[in-house]
Protein backbone atom coordinates (compact mmCIF):
# COMPACT_ATOMS: atom_id res chain seq x y z
CA UNK A 1 0.00 0.00 0.00
CA UNK A 2 -0.38 1.92 -2.42
CA UNK A 3 -0.80 0.04 -5.53
CA UNK A 4 0.17 2.11 -8.52
CA UNK A 5 -1.04 0.48 -11.66
CA UNK A 6 0.62 2.44 -14.56
CA UNK A 7 -1.40 1.64 -17.89
CA UNK A 8 0.06 2.06 -21.19
CA UNK A 9 -0.26 1.26 -24.50
CA UNK A 10 2.53 -1.42 -25.68
CA UNK A 11 5.13 -0.53 -27.95
CA UNK A 12 4.94 3.03 -27.14
CA UNK A 13 7.84 2.66 -24.04
CA UNK A 14 11.31 0.65 -24.63
CA UNK A 15 12.02 -1.61 -21.43
CA UNK A 16 14.50 0.90 -20.35
CA UNK A 17 11.77 3.65 -20.18
CA UNK A 18 9.09 1.25 -18.60
CA UNK A 19 11.77 0.07 -15.91
CA UNK A 20 12.68 4.07 -15.22
CA UNK A 21 8.81 4.73 -15.04
CA UNK A 22 7.93 2.09 -12.13
CA UNK A 23 11.59 3.54 -10.41
CA UNK A 24 10.97 7.16 -10.26
CA UNK A 25 6.97 6.55 -9.70
CA UNK A 26 8.07 4.57 -6.82
CA UNK A 27 10.44 7.12 -5.42
CA UNK A 28 7.69 9.86 -6.02
CA UNK A 29 5.01 8.33 -4.40
CA UNK A 30 7.63 7.00 -1.54
CA UNK A 31 8.55 10.68 -0.56
CA UNK A 32 5.22 11.47 0.03
CA UNK A 33 4.27 8.25 1.91
CA UNK A 34 7.62 8.13 4.12
CA UNK A 35 9.99 5.35 3.99
CA UNK A 36 8.24 2.89 6.47
CA UNK A 37 6.10 2.33 3.41
CA UNK A 38 8.39 1.31 1.09
CA UNK A 39 8.18 -2.53 0.94
CA UNK A 40 4.32 -2.28 0.61
CA UNK A 41 4.51 -0.28 -2.32
CA UNK A 42 3.82 -1.57 -5.42
CA UNK A 43 3.93 0.20 -8.87
CA UNK A 44 2.89 -1.96 -11.83
CA UNK A 45 2.62 -1.23 -15.38
CA UNK A 46 -0.18 -2.88 -17.36
CA UNK A 47 0.02 -2.77 -21.31
CA UNK A 48 -3.14 -2.29 -23.96
CA UNK A 49 -2.89 -3.28 -27.17
CA UNK A 50 -2.18 -0.62 -29.77
CA UNK A 51 -5.34 0.17 -31.38
CA UNK A 52 -6.81 -0.29 -28.42
CA UNK A 53 -6.86 3.22 -26.86
CA UNK A 54 -9.09 6.01 -27.61
CA UNK A 55 -9.23 9.62 -26.72
CA UNK A 56 -11.99 11.70 -27.39
CA UNK A 57 -13.31 8.76 -29.55
CA UNK A 58 -10.06 8.73 -31.66
CA UNK A 59 -8.34 5.05 -31.66
CA UNK A 60 -4.63 5.78 -31.30
CA UNK A 61 -1.59 3.10 -32.67
CA UNK A 62 1.60 3.26 -30.84
CA UNK A 63 2.82 4.86 -33.73
CA UNK A 64 0.47 7.89 -33.41
CA UNK A 65 1.82 8.11 -30.14
CA UNK A 66 5.76 8.00 -31.11
CA UNK A 67 5.10 10.83 -33.72
CA UNK A 68 3.34 12.93 -30.73
CA UNK A 69 6.52 12.33 -28.42
CA UNK A 70 8.90 12.59 -31.43
CA UNK A 71 7.31 16.47 -31.81
CA UNK A 72 8.32 17.65 -28.94
CA UNK B 1 -12.21 12.07 -17.09
CA UNK B 2 -14.18 9.32 -17.30
CA UNK B 3 -11.28 6.70 -17.95
CA UNK B 4 -13.19 3.64 -19.43
CA UNK B 5 -11.34 0.06 -19.32
CA UNK B 6 -12.56 -2.28 -21.61
CA UNK B 7 -11.87 -5.95 -19.89
CA UNK B 8 -12.10 -8.75 -22.49
CA UNK B 9 -10.63 -12.12 -23.19
CA UNK B 10 -7.75 -11.84 -25.53
CA UNK B 11 -8.85 -13.79 -29.28
CA UNK B 12 -12.64 -13.19 -28.84
CA UNK B 13 -12.50 -10.74 -30.31
CA UNK B 14 -11.35 -8.69 -33.80
CA UNK B 15 -8.90 -5.92 -34.29
CA UNK B 16 -12.04 -4.03 -36.19
CA UNK B 17 -14.30 -5.35 -33.30
CA UNK B 18 -11.79 -3.80 -31.12
CA UNK B 19 -11.81 -0.33 -32.77
CA UNK B 20 -15.89 -0.26 -32.95
CA UNK B 21 -15.48 -1.19 -28.82
CA UNK B 22 -13.81 1.92 -27.87
CA UNK B 23 -15.25 4.08 -30.37
CA UNK B 24 -18.84 3.17 -29.84
CA UNK B 25 -18.30 3.22 -25.77
CA UNK B 26 -16.81 6.39 -26.71
CA UNK B 27 -19.49 7.99 -28.00
CA UNK B 28 -21.89 6.51 -25.71
CA UNK B 29 -20.43 8.07 -22.62
CA UNK B 30 -19.36 11.74 -24.53
CA UNK B 31 -23.62 11.76 -25.20
CA UNK B 32 -24.42 11.66 -21.61
CA UNK B 33 -21.53 13.72 -19.73
CA UNK B 34 -21.43 16.24 -22.80
CA UNK B 35 -19.02 17.61 -25.75
CA UNK B 36 -16.49 19.51 -23.09
CA UNK B 37 -15.43 16.47 -22.16
CA UNK B 38 -14.78 14.89 -24.91
CA UNK B 39 -10.75 15.35 -24.54
CA UNK B 40 -10.59 13.86 -21.67
CA UNK B 41 -12.81 10.89 -22.53
CA UNK B 42 -10.06 8.07 -22.29
CA UNK B 43 -11.48 4.35 -23.48
CA UNK B 44 -9.51 1.33 -23.31
CA UNK B 45 -9.40 -2.24 -23.80
CA UNK B 46 -7.21 -4.78 -21.40
CA UNK B 47 -6.55 -8.20 -22.28
CA UNK B 48 -6.53 -11.31 -20.25
CA UNK B 49 -5.47 -14.49 -21.23
CA UNK B 50 -7.06 -17.14 -22.79
CA UNK B 51 -8.41 -19.67 -20.13
CA UNK B 52 -7.46 -16.92 -17.48
CA UNK B 53 -11.36 -15.73 -17.01
CA UNK B 54 -13.80 -17.83 -14.70
CA UNK B 55 -17.43 -16.92 -14.37
CA UNK B 56 -19.22 -19.14 -11.47
CA UNK B 57 -15.57 -20.67 -11.16
CA UNK B 58 -15.31 -22.17 -14.21
CA UNK B 59 -12.38 -20.96 -16.71
CA UNK B 60 -13.21 -19.81 -20.10
CA UNK B 61 -11.76 -19.91 -23.31
CA UNK B 62 -11.37 -17.70 -25.92
CA UNK B 63 -12.89 -20.74 -28.00
CA UNK B 64 -15.60 -20.88 -25.71
CA UNK B 65 -16.99 -17.43 -25.66
CA UNK B 66 -16.79 -17.46 -29.82
CA UNK B 67 -19.03 -20.86 -29.94
CA UNK B 68 -21.45 -18.74 -27.46
CA UNK B 69 -21.12 -15.59 -29.61
CA UNK B 70 -21.97 -17.78 -32.26
CA UNK B 71 -25.17 -19.70 -30.73
CA UNK B 72 -26.60 -16.32 -31.31
CA UNK C 1 -17.29 -10.68 -20.19
CA UNK C 2 -16.64 -8.20 -21.18
CA UNK C 3 -15.72 -5.91 -18.28
CA UNK C 4 -16.17 -2.33 -18.11
CA UNK C 5 -15.29 0.36 -15.58
CA UNK C 6 -15.78 3.56 -15.98
CA UNK C 7 -13.87 5.71 -13.67
CA UNK C 8 -15.60 9.15 -13.01
CA UNK C 9 -14.83 11.99 -10.21
CA UNK C 10 -16.88 11.87 -7.47
CA UNK C 11 -19.88 14.44 -7.02
CA UNK C 12 -19.68 15.39 -10.77
CA UNK C 13 -22.68 13.55 -12.72
CA UNK C 14 -26.27 12.83 -10.61
CA UNK C 15 -27.39 9.40 -9.74
CA UNK C 16 -29.57 9.64 -13.09
CA UNK C 17 -26.49 9.96 -15.23
CA UNK C 18 -24.57 7.72 -13.71
CA UNK C 19 -27.54 5.56 -14.55
CA UNK C 20 -27.70 6.67 -18.42
CA UNK C 21 -23.25 6.38 -18.41
CA UNK C 22 -23.80 2.32 -17.29
CA UNK C 23 -27.08 1.35 -19.78
CA UNK C 24 -25.75 3.40 -22.61
CA UNK C 25 -22.10 1.96 -22.69
CA UNK C 26 -23.54 -1.41 -21.84
CA UNK C 27 -25.76 -1.28 -24.73
CA UNK C 28 -23.14 0.66 -27.24
CA UNK C 29 -20.90 -2.60 -26.02
CA UNK C 30 -23.30 -5.66 -26.66
CA UNK C 31 -24.24 -4.13 -30.19
CA UNK C 32 -20.56 -4.79 -31.01
CA UNK C 33 -20.41 -7.88 -28.92
CA UNK C 34 -23.84 -9.59 -29.90
CA UNK C 35 -26.61 -10.42 -27.63
CA UNK C 36 -25.44 -14.08 -26.79
CA UNK C 37 -22.91 -11.91 -24.31
CA UNK C 38 -25.76 -9.82 -22.73
CA UNK C 39 -25.84 -11.86 -19.70
CA UNK C 40 -22.02 -11.76 -18.91
CA UNK C 41 -21.56 -8.19 -19.50
CA UNK C 42 -21.20 -6.08 -16.94
CA UNK C 43 -20.30 -2.17 -16.89
CA UNK C 44 -19.53 -0.27 -13.86
CA UNK C 45 -18.67 2.90 -12.09
CA UNK C 46 -15.47 3.63 -9.54
CA UNK C 47 -15.42 6.85 -7.90
CA UNK C 48 -12.31 8.52 -7.74
CA UNK C 49 -12.36 11.34 -4.72
CA UNK C 50 -12.88 15.03 -5.48
CA UNK C 51 -9.39 16.90 -6.17
CA UNK C 52 -8.07 13.29 -6.20
CA UNK C 53 -7.80 13.21 -10.64
CA UNK C 54 -4.61 15.30 -12.11
CA UNK C 55 -4.87 15.66 -15.72
CA UNK C 56 -1.02 16.91 -16.87
CA UNK C 57 0.04 17.02 -13.13
CA UNK C 58 -3.14 19.75 -12.71
CA UNK C 59 -5.65 18.03 -9.51
CA UNK C 60 -9.17 18.80 -10.43
CA UNK C 61 -12.26 19.15 -8.33
CA UNK C 62 -15.69 18.14 -8.86
CA UNK C 63 -16.38 21.82 -9.12
CA UNK C 64 -13.68 22.82 -11.91
CA UNK C 65 -15.17 19.43 -14.01
CA UNK C 66 -18.87 20.81 -13.66
CA UNK C 67 -17.59 24.07 -14.60
CA UNK C 68 -15.79 23.13 -18.04
CA UNK C 69 -19.32 21.28 -18.77
CA UNK C 70 -20.96 24.09 -18.36
CA UNK C 71 -18.65 25.84 -20.55
CA UNK C 72 -19.98 23.54 -22.94
CA UNK D 1 -20.73 -9.26 -8.95
CA UNK D 2 -18.06 -9.63 -7.66
CA UNK D 3 -15.69 -9.04 -10.04
CA UNK D 4 -12.01 -10.35 -9.17
CA UNK D 5 -9.00 -8.79 -11.10
CA UNK D 6 -5.92 -11.21 -10.29
CA UNK D 7 -2.65 -9.04 -11.08
CA UNK D 8 0.48 -11.30 -11.52
CA UNK D 9 3.99 -10.86 -13.81
CA UNK D 10 3.40 -12.83 -16.85
CA UNK D 11 6.12 -16.14 -16.85
CA UNK D 12 5.80 -16.49 -13.55
CA UNK D 13 2.70 -19.00 -12.91
CA UNK D 14 1.85 -21.85 -15.17
CA UNK D 15 -1.36 -22.04 -17.27
CA UNK D 16 -2.41 -25.18 -14.74
CA UNK D 17 -1.43 -22.51 -12.06
CA UNK D 18 -3.58 -19.65 -13.69
CA UNK D 19 -6.53 -21.98 -14.05
CA UNK D 20 -6.23 -23.07 -10.53
CA UNK D 21 -6.16 -19.39 -9.01
CA UNK D 22 -8.86 -18.42 -10.76
CA UNK D 23 -11.02 -21.67 -9.67
CA UNK D 24 -9.93 -21.82 -5.86
CA UNK D 25 -10.09 -17.54 -5.69
CA UNK D 26 -13.55 -18.15 -7.65
CA UNK D 27 -14.88 -21.05 -4.91
CA UNK D 28 -13.10 -18.63 -1.45
CA UNK D 29 -15.40 -15.94 -2.79
CA UNK D 30 -18.62 -17.86 -3.45
CA UNK D 31 -18.26 -19.47 -0.14
CA UNK D 32 -18.84 -16.00 1.54
CA UNK D 33 -20.99 -14.57 -1.04
CA UNK D 34 -23.53 -17.94 -1.16
CA UNK D 35 -24.32 -19.85 -3.82
CA UNK D 36 -27.14 -17.08 -5.53
CA UNK D 37 -24.25 -14.65 -6.46
CA UNK D 38 -22.04 -17.88 -8.38
CA UNK D 39 -23.25 -17.22 -11.98
CA UNK D 40 -22.16 -13.44 -11.71
CA UNK D 41 -19.20 -13.89 -9.56
CA UNK D 42 -16.10 -13.10 -12.43
CA UNK D 43 -12.51 -14.02 -11.68
CA UNK D 44 -9.82 -12.85 -14.32
CA UNK D 45 -5.83 -12.49 -14.14
CA UNK D 46 -4.37 -9.48 -15.62
CA UNK D 47 -0.32 -9.72 -16.76
CA UNK D 48 2.49 -7.64 -16.54
CA UNK D 49 5.10 -7.51 -18.54
CA UNK D 50 8.50 -9.34 -16.43
CA UNK D 51 10.05 -5.80 -15.40
CA UNK D 52 7.55 -3.75 -14.88
CA UNK D 53 6.62 -4.73 -11.21
CA UNK D 54 8.19 -2.83 -8.48
CA UNK D 55 8.18 -3.45 -4.90
CA UNK D 56 10.05 -0.60 -2.88
CA UNK D 57 10.87 0.87 -6.36
CA UNK D 58 12.97 -2.40 -7.27
CA UNK D 59 11.55 -3.61 -10.53
CA UNK D 60 11.25 -7.49 -10.53
CA UNK D 61 11.29 -10.04 -13.41
CA UNK D 62 9.74 -13.06 -13.70
CA UNK D 63 13.10 -14.96 -12.53
CA UNK D 64 13.65 -13.10 -9.65
CA UNK D 65 9.84 -14.49 -8.44
CA UNK D 66 10.75 -17.55 -9.63
CA UNK D 67 14.13 -18.07 -7.74
CA UNK D 68 11.62 -16.41 -4.54
CA UNK D 69 9.24 -19.31 -4.76
CA UNK D 70 11.86 -21.63 -5.42
CA UNK D 71 13.44 -20.80 -1.52
CA UNK D 72 10.50 -22.16 -0.52
CA UNK E 1 2.59 -9.78 -6.05
CA UNK E 2 -0.50 -10.78 -6.63
CA UNK E 3 -2.85 -7.66 -6.22
CA UNK E 4 -6.09 -8.98 -6.01
CA UNK E 5 -8.76 -6.35 -6.38
CA UNK E 6 -12.04 -7.48 -5.27
CA UNK E 7 -15.07 -5.06 -7.33
CA UNK E 8 -18.35 -5.24 -5.14
CA UNK E 9 -21.18 -2.75 -4.51
CA UNK E 10 -21.36 -0.83 -1.65
CA UNK E 11 -24.02 -1.63 0.81
CA UNK E 12 -24.13 -5.44 -0.07
CA UNK E 13 -21.90 -7.21 2.36
CA UNK E 14 -20.88 -6.60 6.20
CA UNK E 15 -17.68 -5.21 7.15
CA UNK E 16 -17.47 -9.17 8.73
CA UNK E 17 -18.13 -10.50 5.27
CA UNK E 18 -15.81 -7.93 3.68
CA UNK E 19 -13.08 -9.26 6.20
CA UNK E 20 -13.43 -12.59 5.55
CA UNK E 21 -13.65 -12.36 1.48
CA UNK E 22 -9.93 -10.32 1.78
CA UNK E 23 -8.75 -13.50 4.26
CA UNK E 24 -10.24 -15.64 2.38
CA UNK E 25 -9.22 -14.88 -1.20
CA UNK E 26 -5.27 -14.50 0.07
CA UNK E 27 -5.47 -18.08 1.54
CA UNK E 28 -6.59 -19.79 -1.65
CA UNK E 29 -3.98 -17.70 -4.11
CA UNK E 30 -1.24 -18.21 -1.30
CA UNK E 31 -2.42 -21.93 -1.46
CA UNK E 32 -1.28 -21.80 -5.37
CA UNK E 33 1.87 -18.81 -5.30
CA UNK E 34 3.59 -20.78 -2.23
CA UNK E 35 4.14 -19.63 1.18
CA UNK E 36 6.61 -17.81 -0.04
CA UNK E 37 5.17 -14.46 -1.93
CA UNK E 38 3.00 -14.58 0.98
CA UNK E 39 4.21 -11.21 1.79
CA UNK E 40 4.22 -9.58 -1.23
CA UNK E 41 0.21 -11.17 -1.84
CA UNK E 42 -1.69 -7.81 -1.36
CA UNK E 43 -5.98 -8.63 -1.66
CA UNK E 44 -7.99 -5.32 -1.35
CA UNK E 45 -12.29 -4.54 -1.68
CA UNK E 46 -13.03 -1.83 -4.02
CA UNK E 47 -16.55 -0.43 -4.10
CA UNK E 48 -18.68 0.87 -6.34
CA UNK E 49 -22.06 2.74 -5.45
CA UNK E 50 -25.33 1.24 -5.26
CA UNK E 51 -27.11 1.57 -8.94
CA UNK E 52 -23.63 1.92 -10.23
CA UNK E 53 -23.24 -2.02 -11.18
CA UNK E 54 -25.12 -2.92 -14.35
CA UNK E 55 -25.36 -6.65 -15.71
CA UNK E 56 -26.92 -7.15 -18.87
CA UNK E 57 -27.80 -3.29 -19.20
CA UNK E 58 -29.53 -3.63 -16.27
CA UNK E 59 -28.50 -1.14 -13.00
CA UNK E 60 -28.42 -3.02 -10.14
CA UNK E 61 -29.10 -1.64 -6.42
CA UNK E 62 -27.76 -3.13 -3.31
CA UNK E 63 -31.22 -4.33 -2.20
CA UNK E 64 -31.72 -6.14 -5.50
CA UNK E 65 -28.27 -8.38 -4.71
CA UNK E 66 -29.29 -8.17 -1.34
CA UNK E 67 -32.59 -9.72 -2.34
CA UNK E 68 -30.68 -11.94 -4.48
CA UNK E 69 -28.76 -13.44 -1.81
CA UNK E 70 -31.50 -13.99 0.23
CA UNK E 71 -33.13 -16.11 -2.23
CA UNK E 72 -30.70 -18.57 -1.95
CA UNK F 1 -1.69 8.10 -21.98
CA UNK F 2 -0.54 6.90 -19.31
CA UNK F 3 -3.49 6.41 -17.11
CA UNK F 4 -2.02 6.03 -13.13
CA UNK F 5 -4.15 4.70 -10.46
CA UNK F 6 -2.84 4.96 -7.20
CA UNK F 7 -4.85 2.83 -5.15
CA UNK F 8 -4.58 3.47 -1.26
CA UNK F 9 -6.47 2.77 2.19
CA UNK F 10 -8.97 5.85 3.33
CA UNK F 11 -8.09 7.74 5.95
CA UNK F 12 -4.15 7.21 5.62
CA UNK F 13 -3.28 10.27 3.73
CA UNK F 14 -4.14 13.62 4.57
CA UNK F 15 -5.96 15.87 1.34
CA UNK F 16 -2.56 17.70 1.17
CA UNK F 17 -0.83 14.46 1.15
CA UNK F 18 -3.26 12.99 -2.24
CA UNK F 19 -2.89 16.31 -4.04
CA UNK F 20 0.86 15.82 -3.38
CA UNK F 21 0.51 11.88 -4.62
CA UNK F 22 -1.34 12.81 -7.58
CA UNK F 23 1.00 16.05 -8.44
CA UNK F 24 4.13 14.21 -7.96
CA UNK F 25 3.59 11.16 -9.49
CA UNK F 26 2.19 12.98 -12.69
CA UNK F 27 5.90 15.01 -12.84
CA UNK F 28 8.13 11.88 -12.77
CA UNK F 29 5.74 9.80 -15.36
CA UNK F 30 6.12 12.79 -17.63
CA UNK F 31 9.97 13.24 -17.15
CA UNK F 32 10.28 10.14 -19.00
CA UNK F 33 7.35 10.44 -20.65
CA UNK F 34 8.24 13.78 -22.40
CA UNK F 35 6.15 17.04 -22.30
CA UNK F 36 4.49 16.07 -25.76
CA UNK F 37 1.94 13.66 -23.22
CA UNK F 38 1.44 15.70 -20.58
CA UNK F 39 -1.95 17.00 -21.83
CA UNK F 40 -3.06 13.39 -21.96
CA UNK F 41 -1.03 11.91 -18.41
CA UNK F 42 -4.10 11.49 -16.06
CA UNK F 43 -3.40 10.09 -12.70
CA UNK F 44 -5.94 9.35 -10.13
CA UNK F 45 -6.39 8.11 -6.46
CA UNK F 46 -8.86 5.05 -5.84
CA UNK F 47 -9.72 4.38 -2.10
CA UNK F 48 -10.09 1.05 -0.54
CA UNK F 49 -12.39 0.80 2.88
CA UNK F 50 -10.36 0.82 6.01
CA UNK F 51 -10.17 -3.35 6.71
CA UNK F 52 -10.45 -3.66 3.10
CA UNK F 53 -6.97 -4.27 2.51
CA UNK F 54 -5.23 -7.25 3.63
CA UNK F 55 -0.87 -8.45 2.80
CA UNK F 56 -0.32 -11.83 3.53
CA UNK F 57 -4.08 -12.45 4.73
CA UNK F 58 -3.67 -9.59 7.13
CA UNK F 59 -6.26 -6.99 7.04
CA UNK F 60 -5.25 -3.74 7.54
CA UNK F 61 -6.82 -0.43 9.09
CA UNK F 62 -6.22 3.08 8.51
CA UNK F 63 -5.10 3.31 12.06
CA UNK F 64 -2.56 -0.07 11.57
CA UNK F 65 -0.70 2.24 8.67
CA UNK F 66 -0.80 5.30 10.61
CA UNK F 67 0.98 3.00 13.23
CA UNK F 68 3.07 2.10 10.82
CA UNK F 69 3.73 5.28 9.15
CA UNK F 70 4.42 7.10 12.79
CA UNK F 71 7.32 4.30 13.36
CA UNK F 72 9.67 5.72 10.89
Amino acid sequence: MPFIDIKVIAGVFTDEEKRRLVEDVSEAAIAVEGEALRPATHVVITETPSGGWAIGGKPLTSEDVQAKRASG
